[in-house]
């Protein structure tokens, strides 16, 4: 009968910040083995072409029912499933409400769980707060990136929009790229600017100059890294010519660029383009109003005929070492990322082990012999 | 600060049981409610038509990896997310893993977990030991049908198979068709016949006849109700002229059925053909051999141009009064399903505002204030 009994952890953001879920350096390091897991192609998430973002509960514009909620920003309701194998070998979902109105009342706009399974037999072995989680493993994908794309004197980081992404990312650039010793800031915000200056300045003695730029070209110009997070719908504009020769753009969010630049000229790297095939079929074109990422952009560029998949390359095939890295002190390389369930699966896993060793969290019992089998 | 603060409870199986999840008659009455707001419209699930089933992991036949689950049966992750609107008004998904060989383990083959969710924020309400919210829905169903479907004196109940998915079936066919007084079983295993039999000798003492049939025909011949719930890939095999006029067919497994009596002679309704549409999307053509529902068929005929989409009624316009059910004692019904997150929402919310009046359960806290928002 005690073979039948399942408990699992239970652990509070709390106790996720005790076992180190805000530990960017150990994030860096364990989503690189998560691109090499999918270089080499030992993982599975949900969908028909087994590399689907999750699925997704979105509302009408205009309801019909008193209570239905109304489609507005970043209101859904999202299951991002997946396996991770290697080291690993555990199975998990994050699943998350998202609202933005959530902020007026000093909640977060997401409100995000990761549940993990044990591969064999779907058992819950813990179930997570993951707003950390989330944070922690987005901020740490440009400094994965940077560590196959960036040149390694990169000195000069420019961000484009200064709220709490921002701030994650430049967390693994510096962490990556460790003769960074330059900040340029720009947000429609100067205070958010503002504070952002702050906190690299206590955090981070090496940086030893920090603007706050009065426009993105401000910024840009002369960086050796440039990562943009912006929130909202209009995407900040960056030129071809402020763009610096050997310069690596980490995009988490939203850009404008020439698709003349884009598709002649530059490098065009993504998380795993598996995954934008899979929106294809999920969403219906024109992708990038939908979701304005830049590889929802190469979606659309497909869908006209600009552009083949063979000009898209994914960074987990650099990680695995199946393509190269940078290849040379001139291009200007574009990383664009969508977000992955692998991520949270790995992060979480991580967290929680150590969380375990450290005997933090909540035991909590499914049953000792079930009801029904 | 108080207002960030966010708790949510925990129910284990044990606990679900004191709530009341196995109560049937309750059961079959919310997930009434939930076809006549489906009917309306009054609900949101996952995916491209608001409809679909949810998102699955599933395994390759030949990993090339050491760790990676193999494809097997039932073997496969999923994610069903839904919205619910009246009185529900709630957001919540069902995650599980299913591996057959959990059964050598004395574990279900399935373990499942629900999650509720403010529909307006997205903060945990409730995490729930789920096996039995799905048993029970699951079995709730074909109740459901039958108060719609079946003709009210009906006395003669076939049950083909006798697992636990026809023990709870049963259990909402008779709390419907309050007139049942015989039950014939089929099972390839006479023991599973007997054992069901036992347990509606014990419980049901209103059936004066129990028979062990010695064939499917032996079964379903005067039967003015029958359930098909085997497991395995061999669908048990029914002839149009052993289904007696008046029959109502209740079909939460596959079955075998000449497609000229399906297509031409019989009434085909589903549980949300919508839902259907989805998986035609989702998977790929011919739809039967990976899942072998009646609604499968319907994909499969649709491609084959042997049926059109006006000769498949939904429940929930019949439930929501905008076609009509059973129309005379002539009509042979065939009711399909392949169940939906709205049903494991729906109970899973009922189940959880009972244990919260009972004071069961364990509070858990979230944040008492987010570490970032």
């Amino acid at each position: 009968m005690s073979s039948t009994k399942i408990d699992f952890l239970y652990l509070n953001e709390e106790e996720m910040v005790k076992a180190g879920v805000t530990d960017m350096h150990r994030c860096v390091e364990v989503m690189g083995e998560v691109f090499d897991l999918m270089g080499r192609g030992d993982y599975v998430m949900g969908g028909k072409n087994h590399n689907s973002h999750g699925i997704m509960i979105s509302f009408p514009d205009e309801p019909e029912f008193p209570n239905m909620p109304k489609n507005g920003p970043d209101r859904r309701f999202m299951a991002m499933t997946a396996y991770l194998g290697g080291r690993f070998n555990i199975a998990g979902e994050k699943w998350y409400g998202s609202n933005r109105d959530n902020v007026e009342k000093g909640i977060p706009r997401s409100i995000l769980m990761v549940m993990l399974n044990n591969a064999d037999t779907g058992a819950p072995e813990a179930l997570m707060s993951a707003n950390l989680i989330s944070a922690v493993r987005t901020g740490a994908i440009p400094g994965v990136g940077a560590k196959y794309l960036a040149r390694p004197e990169s000195r000069v980081c420019a961000l484009i929009g200064a709220g709490v992404i921002s701030r994650t990312c430049f967390m693994s650039l510096i962490d990556v790229c460790t003769k960074l010793d330059t900040v340029k800031i720009y947000d429609i915000y100067p205070a958010a600017s503002e504070k952002l200056a702050a906190y690299i300045r206590q955090n981070y003695p090496q940086i030893h100059t920090i603007e706050l730029a009065g426009s993105v070209e401000e910024a840009v110009r002369e960086a050796d890294v440039v990562n943009v997070a912006t929130s909202g719908k209009v995407y900040p504009r960056i030129e071809e010519e402020w763009l610096k020769p050997g310069v690596y753009v980490s995009l988490p969010a939203g850009i404008d660029l020439d698709p003349d630049f884009v598709l002649n000229r530059a490098r065009r790297v993504v998380d795993n383009w598996k995954m934008y095939e899979a929106w294809s079929d999920e969403l219906q074109y024109p992708y990038h109003p939908i979701m304005g990422l830049i590889g929802t952009y190469y979606l659309d560029w497909l869908a006209e005929g600009r552009m083949t998949e063979d000009m898209i390359e994914n960074l987990g095939d650099i990680a695995a070492g199946k393509i190269a890295g940078r290849k040379n002190d001139e291009e200007k390389i574009l990383f664009g990322m969508g977000g992955m369930p692998v991520y949270d699966v790995a992060w979480g896993h991580t967290v929680y082990h150590q969380a375990k060793e450290m005997g933090l969290g909540t035991t909590l019992n499914l049953w000792d012999k079930p009801y029904l089998y």
